[in-house]
């Protein structure tokens, strides 16, 4: 596809709370050249994005390009950001507030730079290059220290009345049951994202229920990953296992919500959870939901594991600022 | 607007378990003519596509215009349809099966048809002449025997994978709550549906506990209308109050989901549950859901009662059939 005056790179960049990545891609989406730093929580939004430009004038020495070929810079930040405007509101764990991205990069790099959720990111990778294309209409579900979702629906992000949205996290699950972060009790993030996995299963090390797990790292709920778990189910912890498959049958159930409300072809299920125990987060959620949802619905969706790991949100950045741009 | 040949005149269609309904409408959206009859539960696709047809004629007749300025006919049907087809799936109630309503009626008023959901059709048609114009995403909940939901997004229903979604009764609110008409448990249907609110009241009346409505209905379940339920609270019934007040704060929390999901600038109320009990449906109801949403969507949205009332499918489904003709 031509573009103006030999621009025909692209820049996808996942702006984390920890880290941040840059990836250079030619019109083939092969990946030219990379950076990667820490993100650091004491930037404010001036030397964070001073940060993040010095990350894509690296990405591109890396990958020996004149910038005068970028066509464009998509960028994938946490939390809800204004895709009009590309400013990004009030990022957890970045300390920025209503920061004007889009026109501080442009004015740095002379290309379109457009700004969206990550998760949405994440969801439009799949959509474009992974588990989801050719879907009418995608649901992503990343389950991990929250849970994060996003939709694209004929080809465009789902937003809502201004911004990212599918905040699957905050389903009402169990009325009274345990405190959410935003402040409800009970809601889906709150029974089945990693943290609330990994808070159930340091107690049941604490009581002595779970000795692998207990051996291998301890009751640390920040140091229990998804691989921790997955090992230590291997090596024979049932209540761990039980618990995972609790998660699970959580996420069933609101996946099916989802389904109900949103009927996608497809619900691709992505993050650590899911690459450490894709039989117990995609097979078996997906018999959960198939059980849950409306009659109709039933063999109306698949529940498929996210392709492109960590690369799902720049490539997925990269990709809509090229849909942006060129509208293809 | 102009319109080929002098057609200048729209057909919108309500086709109800109970009864159906067409209205010939000018540019301008002044109703013409009607007409209205009974939906035969005997009648099969056939005769009663015969029944619809003879209801337009009539219609036409009442509004003394000639059938050759019938621009477009739009039909709200109730259960799933096919949209790109014109198909009615398996309507509950009606007892049709993968009926093509559209090439049937195409070929005997030789005019576009388009087919939607009835509750598609109520929120498109507030969405274009009621409580919603000029929202970017608006979502419609409708209380009643069930619990009917839709959402218009950037002037499209939105309809998912391939047909009519949002099927809000069945969020899951309550693990191990009451049976619903899905197959799951403590669905906001089996919870808050003006059917799960008179089962409710009923067993009050049994118990002597709803004096007032004793006297007035007595403990039919059919038979206890929204209409009963306002004057048994306003005549002192407190436990139906209690029972009523319960409802719509499940209801909040449902739109609450719907909100942290969906991020709509309005969510219209309807049905009569909500027309004989705003302050409950629409004031309380709003304040509930504002409590339980994220707190960034906490004033990014309002709550409101639908107007169009009885007209509401009709008007929706002649302003759609008219959008898909002529793209305004």
């Amino acid at each position: 596809m031509a573009v103006e005056g030999g621009r025909d790179l692209w820049v996808g960049f996942d702006l984390g709370g920890t880290k941040m990545l840059a990836q250079v891609y030619d019109s083939q989406y092969k990946i030219l050249g990379k950076d990667r730093r820490k993100t650091r929580s004491s930037d404010k939004a001036e030397s964070g994005l001073d940060r993040v430009a010095l990350t894509i004038r690296t990405a591109m020495e890396v990958a020996q390009v004149d910038p005068s070929r970028l066509a464009g810079i998509g960028i994938g930040c946490p939390g809800p950001v204004d895709m009009d405007r590309g400013i990004v509101l009030n990022p957890p764990n970045l300390g920025w507030d209503d920061v004007n991205v889009r026109k501080r990069l442009e004015a740095e790099f002379n290309c379109p730079v457009a700004v969206i959720n990550d998760v949405d990111a994440g969801v439009y990778g799949e959509y474009r290059r992974g588990a989801a294309q050719g879907a009418r209409c995608a649901v992503g579900v990343f389950p991990g220290t929250g849970i994060g979702g996003g939709c694209v629906y004929q080809g465009e992000i789902f937003r809502g009345r201004n911004s990212s949205c599918l905040e699957l996290g905050h389903i009402p699950m169990v009325p009274n049951g345990p405190l959410c972060g935003c402040g409800q009790r009970g809601c889906l993030e709150a029974i089945a994202s990693r943290t609330a996995i990994a808070a159930q299963v340091a107690r049941a090390v604490l009581r002595g229920d779970a000795p692998a797990l207990a051996k291998s790292v301890g009751a640390d709920v920040e140091k229990i990953r998804s691989g921790d778990l997955a090992a230590s189910i291997q090596a024979g912890d049932h209540v761990v296992e039980e618990i995972v498959y609790d998660a699970a049958r959580s996420l069933g159930a609101g996946v099916a919500a989802i389904v109900n409300l949103l009927c996608p072809d497809v619900v691709v299920m992505g993050g650590g959870l899911v690459e450490a125990m894709p039989e117990i987060f995609v097979d078996y959620l997906q018999k959960v939901a198939r059980k849950r949802v409306m009659t109709s619905y039933r063999r109306s969706f698949s529940v498929v594991a996210a392709q492109l790991q960590d690369d799902a949100g720049a490539t997925g950045a990269a990709a809509w600022v090229r849909h942006v741009v060129q509208g293809d």
